[in-house]
């Protein structure tokens, strides 16, 4: 047991004062776990886009101040009441979204929607006392998708929390807590191409270059890049994609495009750019008879899918995913895994690297579109 | 062989010479079968919307005269050239659509849609010549869907013939040339109900209650009718229909009924009605995490499936199926096996019977939505 189990942790946090306005490295002071929770101490963290959506909180619920991020891995530092999975030491991958065991979706083979700890972007307090743990002198601090990682120490649900190989990197797989499980499942878990089949990624951000592993390491003989954003297309080759089509060159619906590159069609179609353009093409470029579509992007309030029900009837699927079907708690070790014995490549997502005091830096990266991930060392 | 082999034959047929015109039964001559086809000696036929469809020939390409007529059982009367898998005396059902055995489709586990035998409505000859079998007094007369089973003989392509069970009783089995089949097969093969899961059936006709068949044989526990019309009601009991839904009954859209009676949304839906509304609802009315809904109904030429992409995203499967997902050769002969050990019932489907010279109150029946099918006996 550490010393400072059941104390107040004052330790570094990047802290979002306002939508948009740069974080603020400060002290706060981080609670002890209750019932059910477990504090961590994070050691690396990285960006995704959903923590800039809800820093810039356009059309979003603003909450602040608050603690972003929820991409990372670390070591338990102590549990609370009826916390038995994990011991402080343990090597752990917070989530976004949880797995109580208990519920429908959890007790589902086919669901990982789990009705306690589904993900909710609306929620800055925990669930167990509709309060923080975090605050700056006596001022409570929102927490973010119950992960809240730009923090040396946070509190999580223990259902929220991945134990893994102790002899993993934390500092690659912490790039398992969100955009990368999420496209690697959205191909290997739903898609489930075959050997040899052909498969088309629509939008290559490190989501769809991660659901481009998936399908190379399935085995696809065609991947299909697409992007409106013909600058993509190098590094996805990287990514096993081997022909590349942005919509904006031709002058008919890219579908149709994608028909005549494969003879009718690909056999599986993976989307992950959140527009409904995008979502319907990729839906109805899939071949007739087998065809599987996965959408994977996160589409705007208003958008409507349309498409002629013929469609569906020519024995095509559309299958929707999240978190990549995966469940935190039990499928996350595995894809860690599949890392350690070297079938599923990390290195090639890691495209920056910044000490915690530069973390805002990571969202210069981002909101300029340069590079994948970028690594924040909380030690630095 | 029997002494009619490479003959002319004179039989009667009932022959539509008009659109929407009442059929003429008619003596025409049957040519013997080219190259891969086989002459059927047709025993039992029944009547399906898509022969009445076609017969209205409103929105359709009207192609008269012609021999409607493709739900029926019959016997083998002579092979053409190149036909192996049958012979003269085997009982078979013709389908209105085939299996080729060679084109990726039939090589491809997961499709039935035969890329040289698919349905093709808007075809009236045979493949191998572009010519008619049939011919009144040197006129020829248009096939149907490759089949025209409204005739004492027919010529249909070796591939769209399925060997059965010499056993099964064919004024029975006959049922499963088209619509029984598709509504079993979209449960049994694509929708896949779990013991003890709940189902939602929309349209609550002949197809639909041979997918409540379906959901009865996998050991649904609820299943729930949804139709239109409340007179379907009662009758659809006798399919293992537990619950009913008039849609007409509530001032919210069926979904968010549907959604209320089973705690967030029912197992499987399988929509058998052919309305856009339907489809929609039917793929709404599915629980979010492992909900899958199943389209059969064919659709509108202008109609538009319209959802929330978020529909998609919380893990629902939309998928399409044709003929029930059944390969006519290699599957239709295990369908009728299900018969014969009694798991599956067919004698409830049958609500009338008529002699080959009355087929017009078959058509009378159906267009005035009396019953679920009526067997028209050839012999009689
Ligand atoms: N848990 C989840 O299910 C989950 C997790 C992370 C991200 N996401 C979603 O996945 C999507 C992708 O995330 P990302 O981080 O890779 O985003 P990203 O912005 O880095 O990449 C998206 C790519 O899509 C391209 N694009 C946009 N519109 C397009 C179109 N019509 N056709 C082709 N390409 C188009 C863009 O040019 C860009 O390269 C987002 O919608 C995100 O919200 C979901
Ligand atoms: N091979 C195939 O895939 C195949 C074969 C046969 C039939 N079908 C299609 O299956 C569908 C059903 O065929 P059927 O012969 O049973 O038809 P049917 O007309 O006997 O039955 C359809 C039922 O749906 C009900 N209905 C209509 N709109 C509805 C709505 N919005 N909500 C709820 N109920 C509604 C009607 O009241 C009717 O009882 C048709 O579209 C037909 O074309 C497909
Ligand atoms: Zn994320
Ligand atoms: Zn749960
Ligand atoms: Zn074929
Ligand atoms: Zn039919």
């Amino acid at each position: 047991m550490s010393s400072t189990t059941g104390q107040v942790i004052r330790c570094k946090a990047a802290v979002a004062w306002e939508a948009g306005k740069p974080l603020v490295i400060e002290e706060v002071e981080v609670a002890p776990p209750q019932a059910m929770e477990v504090r961590l101490k994070i050691l690396f963290t990285s960006l995704c886009h959903t923590d800039v959506y809800f820093w810039e909180a356009k059309g979003q619920t603003p909450m602040f101040p608050r603690i972003f991020g929820h991409e990372a891995g670390g070591i338990v530092e102590s549990v609370g009441e009826g916390v038995t999975e994990l011991k402080p030491g343990d090597h752990v991958l917070p989530v976004f979204t949880g797995e109580c065991k208990e519920c429908r979706h959890c007790k589902s083979e086919e669901s990982n929607m789990c009705d306690l700890l589904r993900i909710n972007t609306d929620r800055g307090v925990m669930l167990n006392d509709g309060k923080s743990r975090f605050s700056i002198r006596g001022q409570p601090i929102y927490h973010f998708v119950g992960t809240s990682t730009f923090s040396e120490y946070t509190v999580v649900h223990v259902g929220c929390v991945a134990k893994i190989n102790p002899a993993a990197p934390l500092d690659k797989v912490c790039l398992l807590s969100c955009g990368i499980s999420t496209g690697l499942g959205a191909t290997l878990n739903v898609a489930k191409p075959k050997k040899g089949s052909s498969v088309a990624i629509f939008g290559l951000g490190a989501v769809g270059l991660a659901a481009a592993e998936g399908a190379r390491i399935a085995g696809a003989s065609r991947i299909i890049g697409v992007d409106l954003n013909s600058g993509r297309f190098n590094e996805a080759k990287k990514f096993g994609v081997t022909e590349f089509v942005n919509p904006k060159d031709y002058n008919k619906p890219v579908q149709e495009v994608i028909a005549e590159m494969t003879n009718g069609g690909v056999d599986r179609s993976v989307e992950c750019t959140g527009s409904i353009n995008a979502m319907i093409s990729a839906f109805e470029c899939v071949h007739d008879g087998w065809g599987v579509a996965v959408l994977v992007g996160v589409p705007s309030k208003d958008d409507s899918f349309k498409t002629h029900p013929i469609n569906v009837l020519s024995e095509k699927t559309l299958r929707g995913t999240f978190f990549g079907n995966y469940k935190p708690r039990s499928d996350l070790p595995s894809v860690v895994e599949k890392y350690m014995n070297k079938e599923l490549e990390l290195e090639k997502f890691i495209t920056h690297e910044v000490p915690f005091s530069e973390i805002n830096k990571a969202f210069e990266y981002m909101l300029s579109g340069a590079g994948l991930r970028c690594i924040i060392r909380m030690d630095a």
